[in-house]
């Protein structure tokens, strides 16, 4: 279905925000500036759930220098949700689109995002309202199908690996004092994020040691002993852990029912990092602590990968060229070319076959036993963090002689 | 004491790293490196301890490069420790120094260095050995006293204010998915980094919104009310909170025997954080969780500031520059003028008077209730930082009208 009138068009942001999901709502403005035959440029303020309520504003009526202060903005600047449209929401929100007249809609957003706008192109043509709607990928898990990779997640991946480096140092100054560290990830049921704190380790002996990948079942035993193994070889492990692992049972470890009880008997849970940390103390008697970085990881302004940032406003900006050219119920997809130098074009993938499937990590981007990654991996990921990381120097060991 | 004869020197970094305290070494080998008095010029790995074990580096054999590479790397290159030295180690120390022809001592700390500075200052005078030692400050903490502040406070202070703006951003874009966010420093007994979160506040409503200084005991019901009433007037509440609040009885929040019990009965701890997230869901039923950016807060390289690396560097330098000038037993420190505008030049405090005192968070720089900061307090703090934080915008919320 495609619509011949571009009319007015509506932009939304949904789900989890990212450092450069506001680029793409700026790539997408300034395209649509560009082009005569779009109207009125709306934006919804918290998604889908904003549009129901009718809570548009519009994005003409904006100080001129706000488009290029948002591309500095992390989190989305339109509000987002996280709401799963019902089917009595679709007739409505058809009837509101037609109310102010609105022909195109960018949605940007993961996959339960794809899934909402592919459910409201199917109802725009059941009914038989002419609406065009793209979705625009985002997101820190990276685990969109079709598309090489998500923006939002390039930038997620620089902090994570930055934030290893940085952080392992600290370990490194004073080994005994706390030999175990755990960082705590995002990623949901993805590993991507996870995987990417190896990308400053350049030799084994480097952190991060072992990666806990939420698609690997934790095997506590088996982690106890490569921890043991570390600790004797370099005096302490860094270990990466996404907050989402889950033991051979399919628990996410330190959820209630695995921690314990307060005193009045509530269960209680403790999370993952702690949860590790209070095994390897338990277990190996070694003093543990970790680092959870939470939102930040998401939304760190010092660490925004240019790369990232720009294929976030290209997404945005491609979404309307292909509104314009009658495109509908697709999401665009980054396709990647490493010749001569790596680099991104857009192509479009069919919402109904994007909508609720993960990519997860596969295996060929991990080691025999699972807990680290290959340099394939770094082939992949490297060029999508915007260059190299803050780089640390050591001194020479040379001693003095008396 | 004074020495009149510089000798070797040997510089040691000890306590917490900081993201400059490599800066003060290379301040002070440079300042070295240009004084022909002086022979050796030597570092002892991870500090006193390193020392007692005859483990140390020749600092005249690197590679050039390294120095101006040690300024944009976080932690302690020399490795850090923490040691409190017994009295048999003093004669020991003393011994090894003479071995080695070492008539002059920086040692790079906080308040325990200090303490550590002094005892070998006073066991060489006794011995009748000379030695001039004096201690070149660091500590993210600022709890240092006789100095305006401490190198190091400057740029996790930029990293809490600018993570504070970055996470709550995530917050804002869906309140009702999580409402409540406590973000967990550091900062042992003194509030100093706790309230640097609120540097980059400019109203009213702007996070964060409730800081938990270790000064002030933790009431529970009070902090509830506050939490409370920001939820109901915004409808999210940004809390930052030190991981050593205590409550009434002096117990830091969520340590052992406040928390709870695992399935063996063994007493469970769960931080302070954890503690505060458990806290607001039980007794307010909203959705709460946090950030803990652990280590990263004292190492995040893509924060460093600028002005606190040079003043690391100044006080590096200017402790080689006291050294030759016969000074002892002494504390370099910052002297602060704000006019024209805001700069430091160095001064020297009495090690006896500096050790194991802390300079916590004056009144004056609290609000009433004690749970955020005055102006006053921005005065102080914000010079430090190094420039301004990343800018964040919004949009105009200028409704679409049909």
């Amino acid at each position: 279905m495609s619509s011949k009138i571009p009319g007015n068009l509506i932009i939304g942001q949904s789900g989890g925000a990212t450092a450069v999901i506001n680029a793409s709502l700026v790539g997408a403005v300034e395209a649509a500036f560009a082009d005569q035959r779009i109207g009125g440029i709306y934006g919804m303020l918290h998604g889908i759930e904003g549009l129901l309520k009718e809570e548009l504003i519009d994005l003409r009526q904006q100080p001129v220098d706000v488009w290029q202060q948002l591309l500095h903005t992390p989190s989305a600047a339109l509000g987002s949700c996280r709401y799963k449209l019902h089917d009595h929401d679709l007739e409505r929100t058809i009837e509101i689109l037609r109310r102010y007249d609105i022909r195109s809609m960018l949605y940007i957003g993961g996959n339960d995002s794809a899934d909402t706008a592919h459910c409201l192109a199917e109802a725009a043509e059941q009914i038989g309202y002419d609406l065009s709607i793209l979705s625009i990928p985002k997101t820190i898990d990276n685990d969109l199908p079709f598309t090489d990779h998500c923006p939002g997640y390039g930038s997620a991946a620089r902090f994570i690996a930055q934030a290893t480096q940085d952080s392992a140092l600290n370990t490194i100054s004073i080994p005994w004092h706390y030999p175990v560290k755990i960082i705590e990830t995002m990623g949901r049921d993805a590993g991507w994020l996870t995987a990417s704190s190896a990308l400053g380790k350049r030799d084994e002996s480097d952190p991060p040691h072992i990666l806990l990948l939420p698609e690997q079942p934790f095997i506590a035993n088996r982690f106890l002993t490569q921890v043991e193994e570390v600790y004797k070889k370099l005096g302490y492990v860094i270990v990466v852990a996404a907050e989402t692992i889950r033991d051979d049972k399919g628990q996410t470890l330190g959820s209630v029912g695995q921690v314990g009880v307060d005193a009045f008997q509530h269960p209680l849970l403790s999370g993952t990092a702690q949860y590790l940390v209070d095994l390897v103390k338990r277990e190996l008697k070694l003093r543990a602590r970790f680092d959870k970085p939470g939102d930040l990881q998401r939304m760190s302004s010092a660490h925004i990968s240019i790369t990232d940032r720009d294929e976030a406003y290209l997404v945005g900006k491609m979404g309307v060229h292909a509104l314009l050219d009658g495109e509908s119920d697709k999401m665009v997809t980054l396709i990647r070319h490493d010749e001569p130098t790596y680099h991104c074009i857009t192509g479009l993938a069919e919402l109904d076959k994007v909508a609720n499937v993960q990519r997860l990590l596969p295996d060929r981007y991990l080691n025999q036993d699972k807990t680290m990654v290959t340099s394939a991996f770094y082939d992949y990921a490297l060029p999508l963090i915007g260059g190299p990381l803050i780089q640390h120097t050591r001194l020479e060991m040379t001693r003095v002689r008396q």
